[in-house]
């Protein structure tokens, strides 16, 4: 840096000049950088950055039609669930020349509603959101501001808009398959709440489907809580209080589960000799249990990475993609083994 | 709902024709709730909802000098390290009326350049940064737009920006004197990558504070990698091949601590027989450590809130308040123990 930037507020013109350039070929330059030979890039980035311009939303917006920003929703960021799909997101985001705005809504549809609106005055292009379940009025307000919509974390081809993700019942389905193949017969579910999302409701369907096919299974005992450890180990114990006959618990996710765990420990069970427990997401803390966690690898970084390259398609191309269904997998480890003898 | 809403986007008058009050009255109540009567407040949102109005962005940002909404860029979505802060910082700003737009820097200076430009362009009207480390010409730039700048995560009160945090160097020195005191004299430390990262840097600085007051330490094995479980497994075995002697290994966060204990299990040592274990962070999983790991107690909660009240407080009066630091708790856990004897 030659020199201490001006005081004022910079132009587009301050940048033009500092570059040699005319201001038509700073405003390409920021619009579709690759319509702009290198070294001129150069030169005009440099311009930009010495002198702290900050190209203006509205007009920026207007010339170019898209202001290269996407817009994602999702329910927490109090652990590491959306974390890893997300970061692939924005990683794939990035390579895309794009940037990404994140507002997390605590599971409050009220807090959803404001932060769509948010977004939309703020201009994002597009918006990335978890699931289908939310008051049609919303999307009626994203259709007439024609921002598209990529829902993401689920599968069902019956909803009318695109999706990126995988089948949570299916998933949990074969889960339950390979626990009722290890001779389980009285199962409990910790399922996250099921009201407003369609995840874990799929989630506890799955295992209905499974069990519907077997035909000497004891009636499911299922436990709605939050998604968190404190709340997997309190739930568990309720579990073991009302039904201490169970002998396998499949939770709607690994945070749940390593709860589980923890409780039967402190309660002298051991798994999976006394009690079998499942997970879902296959978290990196996952292996680091005792013993591993048996769980469904859900496609976080593929998940991510296809969301970013629909969005962006969506928004650049104003075409409606297909929905694409990701494939889980299975992790057999430690925490399931034979349902013990009675 | 009475009917389908008008198929072009509403505007302001169609929102104050159906409230049945004036253009003023529905400005006043959008960025002024509190001067608006309850009943007419509720006719207003009721229309904005009715008809998918979206306040125009610039107009109301110009009558409001104000948009009321808080930009946060933190360095990594990929693990739980800054999620609890952030959930309870967004928490708060609800209660104050904001809402939050997050981006992640992956810990690259120029995404978090461009993410700062981005949400300075979208109108932010404040931005919550971690850490104070980054080029001076970006916050001559924020300063340049004011736009208030509340950093967190730390606490150096020689830097010239206001901070709600704690001291990270201070904290670790405190944990460096507990395993001291079990007689550890032979130790290492697992950092995160130090470069462009305060808070790393102050903790591997807290470590040698405590180190420098006992004189017959050997040196410090110090090994640097990226915030994760792997690779805290993969740092805990290149520092057991290099020094073999070492019967501490005290870890910048909890990821890269329960990787250390996973690799010392594979390598059969008992922790803590053989080998102690630090963290930092008492992340949620810190407990379900086997042995529960000794840690340092991150005041999350109170960090997210404060800064919440601080930053909304210096976007609405515009004045720059004092520097915070907040207490950090060592939680000894039975990952630490006495040092062997040799």
């Amino acid at each position: 840096m030659d020199g201490p930037p001006p005081p004022r507020v910079p132009t587009l013109a301050d940048v033009a000049a500092r570059a040699g350039v005319s201001t038509a070929t700073v405003s390409r330059c920021l619009n579709a950088p690759d319509r702009v030979q290198k070294d001129t890039r150069d030169r005009i980035l440099e311009a930009v950055k010495h002198l702290g311009y900050s190209p203006n939303f509205g007009a920026r917006a207007l010339a170019a039609k898209r202001t290269d920003t996407i817009g994602a929703i999702i329910p927490t960021m109090d652990n590491s669930i959306f974390a890893r799909g997300l970061q692939a997101f924005q990683t794939a985001l990035v390579d895309h020349g794009m940037t990404l705005l994140l507002a997390s809504s605590s599971y409050r549809r009220d807090l959803e509603e404001t932060q769509i609106r948010t977004l939309v005055a703020r201009g994002a292009d597009g918006l990335l959101l978890i699931g289908h379940d939310r008051d049609p009025a919303l999307y009626d307000f994203l259709a007439r501001h024609t921002v598209p919509v990529l829902v993401s974390w689920v599968f069902d081809p019956t909803q009318p808009r695109p999706s990126v993700g995988f089948d949570n019942r299916q998933a949990m389905a074969e889960m339950t398959h390979r626990v009722l193949a290890q001779g389980h017969r009285r199962l409990a579910t910790i399922s996250g709440y099921t009201s407003d999302n369609d995840r874990t409701r799929d989630r506890v369907a799955g295992v209905r489907d499974a069990m519907a096919e077997v035909p000497d299974c004891a009636p499911l005992n299922v436990v709605e809580t939050r998604y968190g450890i404190e709340t997997g180990a309190r739930a568990f114990a309720q579990i073991l209080a009302k039904t201490p006959e169970t002998t396998a618990v499949i939770c709607g996710n690994d945070l749940l589960a390593l709860g589980a765990m923890r409780q039967a420990r402190t309660m002298g069970l051991r798994v999976p000799q006394d009690i079998s427990i499942t997970g879902f997401d296959d978290m990196e803390i996952a292996v680091i249990a005792d013993p591993p966690l048996t769980t469904v690898r859900v496609p976080h970084g593929d998940m991510g990475r296809q969301a970013a390259s629909m969005l962006t398609e969506m928004v650049r191309s104003g075409t409606t993609p297909d929905t694409v269904a990701l494939p889980c997998e299975i992790m057999e480890r430690g925490s399931l083994g034979p349902a013990p003898r009675s």
